[in-house]
């Protein structure tokens, strides 16, 4: 079996980058400046771990940046199953708390509007199907699920807000959906594993707390792929 | 020398494919629903016309759809130059008229909200390079420039306008960043030609202006698009 991550950012990955001490596999998606992580494990499966990579010193976060890992990731690792592992905001009003973990149920965009009364309306919010074994999955490893909405933008402006309540989103992320209409158009499952970095209903500033949270979120973040890993391979 | 067009809709790329004669390559980029077309035009240049293709019917619009497009484009055809053509807003009170075709002399999104106070708020906003070529091309064929700002929706929300306004944004469109990014990742210079649909503002709905106007701004860029290869053949 061959799974592939998709991560924006390092330090989303790094944990789980120390822990199973996969290989870096320098050049392999160049010129893009991609990152590829190789293990071993066992002997049928092939863990690989994509980060988009840096431009300009900072990581490339954002749907576009996630829409081409996406694509050359599947082109050139031809995985089995992609995950979409990273952080994302949600709200305490339906259960959420910092670090707490998810299995996305279904991913749409939040921040595509486009007029609603025909094709268009619905293609803008995507809606894109995830991986048909989520549901055991979370069932499995007892983790909560919920519906990723993803926006370009880390602030949450009032016609995200609408789009969102309007929807039943509960996880607002950057990548989640990208990463899903990519996996569409190949016809490849995508799992999505989103761990919580801020609330969007309470009153902190969004950017100081998906800074000081970044860490724990990661943290949490990675254990719970371990568990995933396992359970995937066995 | 190689030249690929990039275009959302069949209907802004119709006239120019009609014009050129340019024969389709069923299946070429498959399985993404892009749509390529290809004439050799005299002895020494390659003319393509990329569409993002249609999924349920509808072609493919925004920003991940133009990310997967010139990615796959680039990949395949390896041009000497990404040329995205195709429709935007314009601001009347910046001269611009319906029909009125631009050469973007600079391309960033206005719909990618990060703070700014270190490396990401300057990737989220893009800002990426257009062919340095574009300058010496408006001025030999006449045409107006302007600085193309991207975003993923059709409307215009109060903190997109504040975005274009404090950036001076003049041609607003849904794909013209996205494909000068992934441009930018392969070191591929990219043109930008667009052709306005609809005023941001004056008191129309957008969505209404666009639809009346799409045919005949459709037109003018293909006229300014049969000059802009016929002087890149020479």
């Amino acid at each position: 079996m061959i799974i592939a991550y998709i991560v924006a950012m390092q330090a989303e990955a790094q944990p789980f980058i120390d822990n199973f001490g996969v290989q870096e596999v320098p050049g392999f998606f160049s010129p893009l400046p991609c990152r590829l992580y190789h293990a071993r494990m066992g002997s049928a499966t092939d863990l690989y771990v994509v980060l988009n990579g840096k431009v300009h010193g900072s990581d490339l976060i954002g749907c576009e940046s996630a829409s081409v890992a996406t694509q050359a990731a599947i082109q050139k690792l031809h995985p089995d199953l992609v995950i979409n592992s990273g952080t994302c905001g949600a709200f305490s009003s339906n259960g959420a708390d910092i670090a707490k973990v998810y299995l996305g149920n279904a991913v749409m965009f939040h921040d595509r509007r486009v007029p609603g009364d025909d094709e268009w309306g619905t293609q803008a919010l995507g809606n894109y199907p995830v991986w048909d074994g989520t549901k055991a999955l979370a069932e499995k490893l007892n983790l909560p699920m919920g519906k990723v909405t993803t926006g370009s933008s880390l602030d949450m402006q009032p016609c995200d807000l609408q789009m969102i309540k309007e929807n039943n989103g509960e996880l607002k992320d950057m990548e989640g959906a990208a990463v899903a209409f990519v996996c569409s158009l190949y016809n490849v499952p995508v799992l999505l594993v989103k761990s919580v970095t801020d609330l969007c209903d309470n009153s902190a500033e969004t950017y100081d707390e998906f800074k000081r949270n970044l860490a724990m979120a990661s943290e949490e973040l990675c254990k719970v792929n371990i568990r995933i890993v396992e359970e995937l391979k066995g």
